[in-house]
């Protein structure tokens, strides 16, 4: 079976020789947000070499970077007082890792942290990964550029999308931090939505929460719900409807966002009387779900109803499977933070390595 | 009932004028590591505008800043590639907060960062906790310097202390980064265990867990045990015993630690045999349990066996008495991480956040 570089040329299947020096990695890290780096730190601490899956810059799911590629300020992940944009931070988080021993698959065969020139700009050539095959020990992981790898233990920290609307308008300006986006928590607290008309885009349990939360700094927060009632829990449903700041637009879907720079108001639909109108607004938040990325799992883990991983348990980051670990958003319905997942990433990074020392891989 | 600065000068019981405007705090956090600025960071952005009992600096227990005042390098707090002293660190957590609506209590009135130049230097005035009220609602905090205040919720952040065998030249060889540590985990990577003769003090499932991560670097590991058998369970003392790098040193006690800038060895006492003995060691770990800060709860919050408390919701921070959370070591026996603890402040902040929406508190 051809090796390394070869596995490419001969575009056959093949192994690196790495890892144990059975040509078997002790861990294989599947993601490169907080979660997944803060892994690698971790695992390369421990002298476990982790190898990481980062991700394709041109995927629709898992790229390199995560979430935060796509955040201008981050003013809540803690040691940074100044705040930092998500790109400068996560390049931080990803030097941190390849400082120590933490190779990441690219397009040509894995790389060092040296070899990488400590560049995360080359991220174009990172390797996505296509499957896990975790019927056979040790498992099997198979990149989208075709490269394949056995490994002992494998900690997915793939993250969750955030779902939006899909207008083009929207992602314009979510992704040039003009005042659309997907989580109130991080961004609520910005000063151009203080005393601002804002919107929620949602009516379940978490639409109403970011409204609440919303509130408290918003001149007033327009929840824009397209059925006539909230599908959120009753308690939820009564806290918004007394909100005196809280307005609800039922039967209502925004159908574009207006604004060049920065968000100006959006055009709703009264999906009733189909009566079109324009609603000024210095802020527009989606509520309405995140998608867990976890479709080249193939079912092989337990997930929870919303598509989470469940931790066997809920403190550690252990699966229904021994030795497959999850951390961040992927097994984070509730809170979804940088630091939360960074912790998370931490907490599988030590389970594994405690793992594989039970096994007597070390 | 006076209040503000005059509840000093007046030497009276009082209540500051503060919180929900009622002169009640909305949070009061209790602790100042990773955990507590991390609350303190996510729940001034909440506009809830926490107020902080950071520790004493002459304290025994709870100090400003946690353990991580005592440690010179970190390597794998997410975010610092070039690592980062414990001090440094924590001074950045700290402005975070204050750069927000955080106050601390000090014994000149609580102040803000403005105020207090955003110095963390000023520690020598922050205030202690000297006992929480839970039976009565709103909670009654108050402080060692005599601060009393009313709050709608409360998060305990007051971390854990390693134990020590309390020697002297231990404790002067751990504050100056000469070989000497409580954390495996944190410190065992360095380049100068390298390969050196290291010692592990203890003889529990944590203490085979730090031989085992440390006989990763080390040319040996020796286990330095009291007794002639090891306390830890069945299968964690196997691995230790079959681990070729790990020496069993039974019946074995440290009664001193030699070095001047760096430790040299240590003084062994046999004590069945009462021989001492001198033993070469490049490295001292101490694994000899924690002791989580929980004394001024008075039994009020449920703890486990071995102190720690007890999270109502594993996944969350939620303890046994509504309207109080815990984050950080003083409810982590097992990570004990600044980014664990950092992700678990984060937790409490949140849902202390939503507990308050419930209760209409906003």
């Amino acid at each position: 079976m051809p090796e390394g570089r070869a596995c490419l040329e001969q575009k056959e299947q093949c192994i690196m020789s790495n890892g144990d020096g059975n040509g078997i990695e002790k861990v294989v890290i599947i993601g490169s947000g907080p979660a997944g780096w803060t892994a690698a730190i971790y695992a390369a601490r421990a002298n476990l070499s982790p190898l990481v899956f980062p991700g394709r810059a041109t995927g629709k799911d898992l790229v390199p970077g995560g979430q935060l590629m796509l955040t201008t300020d981050v003013e809540n992940y803690p040691g940074f007082p100044e705040g930092v944009t998500g790109p400068e931070m996560m390049t931080a988080f990803f030097k941190q890792a390849m400082r120590f021993d933490t190779r990441v698959v690219t397009d040509e065969d894995p790389k060092t942290g040296e070899e990488l020139n400590m560049d995360m700009g080359l991220f174009q050539i990172f390797q996505n990964v296509a499957s896990v095959d975790m019927s056979q020990r040790p498992f099997k992981v198979v990149g989208d550029g075709g490269y394949e790898v056995l490994a002992h233990s494998v900690i997915i920290a793939t993250g969750a999308k955030a779902n939006w609307l899909g207008l083009e308008n929207e992602q314009r300006l979510a992704q040039s931090g003009g005042g659309v986006s997907a989580c109130a928590v991080c961004d609520g607290a910005l000063p151009m939505f203080r005393d601002a008309a804002l919107g929620v885009v949602g009516g379940g349990d978490s639409a109403v929460e970011e409204a609440t939360y919303l509130a408290k700094f918003g001149s007033k927060v327009h929840m824009f719900v397209r059925r006539d009632e909230l599908r959120a829990s009753k308690i939820m449903a009564e806290r918004a409807l007394n909100n005196e700041k809280i307005v609800m637009e039922w039967n209502t879907q925004v159908v574009d966002v207006l604004g060049d720079e920065v968000i100006t108001g959006v055009e709703l639909l009264n999906n009733k009387t189909n009566e079109t109108r324009i609603l000024d607004l210095g802020g527009l938040f989606m509520a309405i779900g995140h998608t867990p990325i976890t479709d080249f799992l193939d079912g092989q883990l337990d997930l929870d109803d919303a598509g989470y991983i469940k931790l066997s348990d809920p403190y550690r980051s252990t699966t229904n499977v021994e030795g497959v670990f999850a951390a961040g958003d992927v097994a984070d319905h509730v809170y979804r933070q940088a630091v939360t997942a960074a912790g998370m990433g931490c907490k599988a990074a030590i389970d594994a390595e405690r793992w594989l020392a039970e096994q007597g891989i070390e």
